[in-house]
């Protein structure tokens, strides 16, 4: 019955369909078949195309951008700015501890170039926000003898979408001579990053979460006083930062994705998606009051919602709602397909819960998405019910 | 005149034109929306693919592969094998030089994640083949205490086109107890990798040099015995040896671009290319005798014409082809732009001339595109007679 439906996909976080708009410039990127290091004419050409997916990009901050390093996605991005080697100018500068919120994504919590005892997990509260005095406490008591403390935050959770407090970090870790790398894989796109107060000193980026290609990403500067060593190197693209000729046809993608999200926030398009996903809570608690919205005491992405039904495994939910032709996930997907339990709810508290389920939607959730979503759960809910009472 | 004619492109070797085939299974892999690292329906879609091409890939190692890692491309895949530091299983296992010959493109050259003084620079002949005499004495004096010694050549260099003897140097390193990465970029899916004798352990590939997309690359290994340590951590993708979402559709351009290769090899469509570069070669000697062409003494690629022409300097000729409508190049394309001279010149000890032009053709390349590029040879060398007489 329901598998003849067209399939509903409710994985935005995991990865967003690509935009029209990314489609149309891929294609057209395609057809330029030159080197963007090759300095005749057809050379010349790729490079202005990546040239102007950097100023598409750059609209994110403001035009403020002042080191724009294209990588072969977020993970990349993670590795590269998350090492103790860093320079400026010419001259070596070192960071000696770096400082993780504890529900980051594991791109960051591995710790990039770190050794494993320089990494030091900040804890964060039942509501998965920051710690902020257990930060403060921590920079306090950092040595700063032995280098500057680097501290690197998510926006926005992948699988709750709590957000962090971004001003007060920024202003904290300011305050105490600290950097902070903002993970803003999940946020780009979808709010704009403001930037009238200190939000932060490098931001990563990854096209696929806001509509853009998979295979793309970028770790960006508003000051470019200092930058990490390069992780990949052998050759002068990205102004010697990041070697290996660029991927043309992904820059494309990811500028105008950019672009046309640039544009949905303008119009303030998420509105209409957060009136969906509140109605969908809100709805999901009258089939089942016990249900446990993960965050929702605090800001978070409009799109996201991670709860957990009990009684109810998240893998079985998931694999449920997935043959009824509804994709969506039991935590994060960076791990290759490994169900696992979810790093975030431990972090939170929560590991009393079989697991829970990630909806993340689209723009275009619609009311009869919403209640498609909904019967499914309803008759996963009743199934279990009926089990148990047998 | 010469300005409403359309571009010739001969710079293969710094980036091959997509092929239709790669851009077909391009724009199908737009279409598939979800992360393949996910477990539901859409994200299985998106893994088959991945799988698909890895299958299309090994057919370039006769599905001999036994890992097959996909990177951004060959500079991160070199990046990622250059290291110290290996793994046996759980077990590390410690390379504690890095031999790699003085031609190899410079993402070989900088040694990777080798400290600066463990990288050797294996000496080649006037004819850019290795010095198999001084890499034995190198070998044979490597102190096996400290850890094994890693040896890195490639099969063919992309500026003069020179093979490697391939078999003698997996034998050589074999025997001294090394381990060989061939940089098989140029040679992958212009020339068969010969299987039948051993001929490397660890191969780094790029999609784009053979008709694929920029942006995508990949280490295959012949062995799983031994593997570097990841590059990029904190995902599990690629079974935990390099993280991050995979660039779907890069690897599916990947994929089917070494698809139409193999076909094209089997129909040994290349040796068409071999006559048109012969020609050209001995028409360019008829039309300036003093003419040095590198590397002709030994076996080269398919493709590629390496030449210096006294009294005109590469640079001068690469902007007066350019302005005719030729893309050639003046070496490497590796450093964004810069114009510099070739260290592959300098190893060969050729570094009186002004540098050399590159021609590298495509299987499409014509009786009247080799015209066309003599007759644009032949004005720039009659201006420049010209200027010198006056």
């Amino acid at each position: 019955m329901s598998g003849s439906k067209a399939r509903l996909y409710m994985d935005y976080n995991a990865s967003a369909p690509l935009r029209p708009q990314a489609y149309d410039a891929m294609l057209a990127a395609l057809l330029i078949d030159a080197n963007p290091s090759s300095v005749h004419t057809d050379g010349r050409a790729a490079r202005s195309l990546v040239d102007q997916s950097r100023q598409q990009i750059d609209c994110l901050f403001g035009g403020q951008a002042k080191q724009m390093i294209f990588t072969s996605g977020a993970t990349e991005a993670a590795n590269f700015v998350l090492t103790p080697d860093w320079t400026m100018g010419r001259a070596p500068v070192r960071f000696s501890k770096l400082y993780v919120a504890a529900s980051a994504h594991p791109c960051l919590l591995s710790g990039g170039r770190f050794a494993f005892d320089d990494v030091v997990q900040v804890p964060v509260t039942e509501h998965g926000t920051v710690d902020l005095i257990i930060l403060e406490d921590l920079l306090d008591r950092h040595d700063a003898a032995s280098g500057m403390p680097l501290v690197a935050m998510p926006a926005a959770c992948n699988e709750t979408g709590v957000m962090q407090p971004l001003t007060e970090l920024a202003s904290l870790v300011r305050a105490k001579g600290g950097t902070l790398v903002v993970d803003a894989v999940q946020m780009a796109g979808r709010l704009p990053i403001d930037l009238s107060n200190p939000a932060g000193d490098y931001f990563i980026l990854s096209a696929h979460k806001l509509g853009g290609p998979r295979g793309i990403g970028a770790l960006v500067a508003l000051s470019d006083l200092m930058m990490p060593r390069p992780l990949i190197t052998g050759g002068g693209q990205e102004k010697g930062h990041r070697a290996g000729t660029e991927n043309t046809v992904g820059i494309a993608g990811f500028g105008a994705a950019v672009q046309a999200a640039l544009i949905d926030m303008a119009e303030e398009r998420w509105a209409d998606t957060v009136v969906q996903r509140d109605r969908f809570e809100a709805e999901l608690r009258m089939l089942c009051p016990s249900a446990i919205i993960h965050g929702d005491a605090v800001q978070r992405l409009p799109n996201t919602s991670f709860f957990s039904l009990p009684g109810i495994k998240a893998e079985t939910a998931q694999i449920a709602l997935d043959l009824d032709g509804i994709a969506v996930s039991a935590g994060s997907a960076c791990s290759s397909g490994k169900v696992g339990p979810s790093h975030v709810l431990e972090v939170m508290n929560a590991e009393r819960v079989d697991g829970a389920l990630r909806v993340s939607l689209g723009l275009d959730a619609s009311d009869a998405d919403i209640d498609r979503l909904l019967q499914s759960l309803q008759r996963l809910l009743k199934r279990s019910k009926t089990a148990r009472a047998a």
